[in-house]
């Protein structure tokens, strides 16, 4: 039995409507998944990189938690990176699943595609409130490719704007890189191309070879596999935080 | 319900014995396999890269296909980037299967191992009509490997020479690269050593990153699955090419 | 029917207690696993890498084999290409499986992760016999992480001490690259991170690309995959060593 908590990634928050909570949870599993400040419909967008992390180390605090596996989906690895930085005594394990782990003094957006990081600042001036929304024919091949298209749009409705500015602050993670006392897991799905499959530098393997020793885990599906095929996911999540 | 039109590869052509058609009609999906200029027993093969493009729009003229997806194998992918430059309007998606995405200006040869670049214009040179014939070894082993030697031996038995002269001009793909109105999927086949499998500038997924904005689908199987394993391939075409 | 001689990795020796050879015999195979110079418990460790070349070309003659399918895991896979420059006419094919194929002139060592290059030689000098123990957190998650704790602890209590100047004495492989008479195939299993995965210079496909031509065969599973799916691997091996 362990404990988990589920860090989610950019355009979502905790309420999301997949079931990879209720399939830990079936394998006697405890799950939480906080939302990330500045997430869900109706939160204000005002936040920075540090509040990100505020948000999940306060909910540790909250909820007493200790010994858990930190899971980091997407964008959320560079929050779960720094979550270790301030907590690590409390982390039992990191799963970075398809995240970013972000090289130190670089920022979030620096580590995306090229073409992403000249489209959203772009989108974020012209949203009124520095917010990026994710171009639905991206969503649909890179991000959720495995799914229907009656799924990939029942999906893009539950998605909300992401603020931009926590993903151009330069971030420290020098202690992050000076310690492997907190063991990690990286988890990939084949069939994802929200980053370039496979790219010497930004792929997801580039990330995850930051890392230094790590166990690797592999599954099919896309980057979206937790609304594509929870219950896989669920497995390989369980395999991944394992001691 | 798709249309599908198939575009082969080197050494094959549209008689090839290969259940794909069959297995994709079962499905309820309308399926075309013209042959390109050049290809099969008996063509002529003076023939240009424009001559493969033009026989392929062609072929759609002639059964005025509109709204279907566009399946390039191999080098069959310099053709179906340059046909949608030309009938842009009609195909509904393009899917690279195991295929070149060449960069722009390119010849189809520099995007093909150092070694294939060495030897295909000696085997030209030596073959009387300037054609390429593939050693044995290398369809054995990096083209079907997940064939046993029967099946090699037998598969090997139904190639013609190649023709040269298209594989070695300079291709403006200009068109192609600057607009992504239609839709790409890349398909993968994990065993696939005919070109160098995770290499950083002419493996598989670096022609894929090409595309910029891609679905990914992915299978076991050698470059040659539609000859060892047809059924699971055109479930996976049906996958790539849906909406 | 095949011959087969498996030469296993660093810490590892000839009487492993994995299950490989039990399932490649019930496929009706014969299997030689000799211990490689220098490996084993209670074997002395002043040993070179000529040496370990020469322990299997010595019971390659002692048992009178000719016509084997030669695999080599990890390390071992630098012994095997220097074992076929010796008896090219004895070996049928080569089968590196996730193994190291080291690029002309180099020491093993150079092909390892930046990370073993500075530990290893570190360890070595405080072990008192110029050895190198991994460190069990290496072993559980870069080696075995497909492996529960409980199995980990089991099989890393198997390991004995590596010697290291096999590892940093410069190999001439000349006659291995100038030739490609003996085929080859590169086996990879998907959840190895003992190697950086998917590094352009230094992961394990950077290793099999320098054999030019090779049969790629792939399986889900960990280095060790001998010990946590020995029936999965067998039937891979079979698939990789045929004809």
């Amino acid at each position: 039995m362990s404990v988990f908590v589920l860090v989610h990634g950019s355009w979502h928050d905790g309420s999301s409507s997949d079931d990879v909570p209720g399939y830990l949870r079936e394998r006697g599993h405890e799950v939480h998944r906080p939302t990330v400040a500045g997430h869900g419909a109706g939160a204000p967008r005002e936040v920075t990189h540090d509040g990100w992390v505020a948000s999940i180390t306060d909910y540790v605090d909250r909820h007493d938690l200790a010994g858990f596996v930190l899971v980091g989906h997407s964008w959320g690895g560079s929050v779960i990176a720094r979550v270790a930085e301030r907590v690590p005594d409390k982390v039992r394990r990191l799963v970075f699943l398809n995240a970013f782990v972000p090289a130190n003094g670089t920022r979030v957006l620096d580590n995306a595609p090229a073409a992403y990081q000249e489209l959203f600042p772009i989108l974020a001036a012209q949203s009124g409130d520095n917010t990026v929304m994710l171009p639905f024919e991206v969503w649909r091949d890179a991000f959720i490719g495995d799914a229907d298209l009656a799924r990939a749009r029942e999906t893009y409705e539950m998605l909300t704007p992401e603020p931009l500015v926590p993903t151009v602050e330069k971030l420290d993670l020098t202690k992050f890189y000076a310690s492997a006392d907190v063991p990690r897991s990286y988890v990939l799905c084949g069939e994802d191309s929200a980053l370039p499959p496979g790219d010497p530098e930004h792929g997801y393997l580039a990330n995850a070879r930051r890392l230094g020793t790590f166990r690797l885990v592999t599954l099919e599906g896309s980057h979206e596999v937790m609304l594509t095929n929870p219950a896989l996911l669920a497995n390989k999540l369980e395999l991944a935080g394992r001691d």
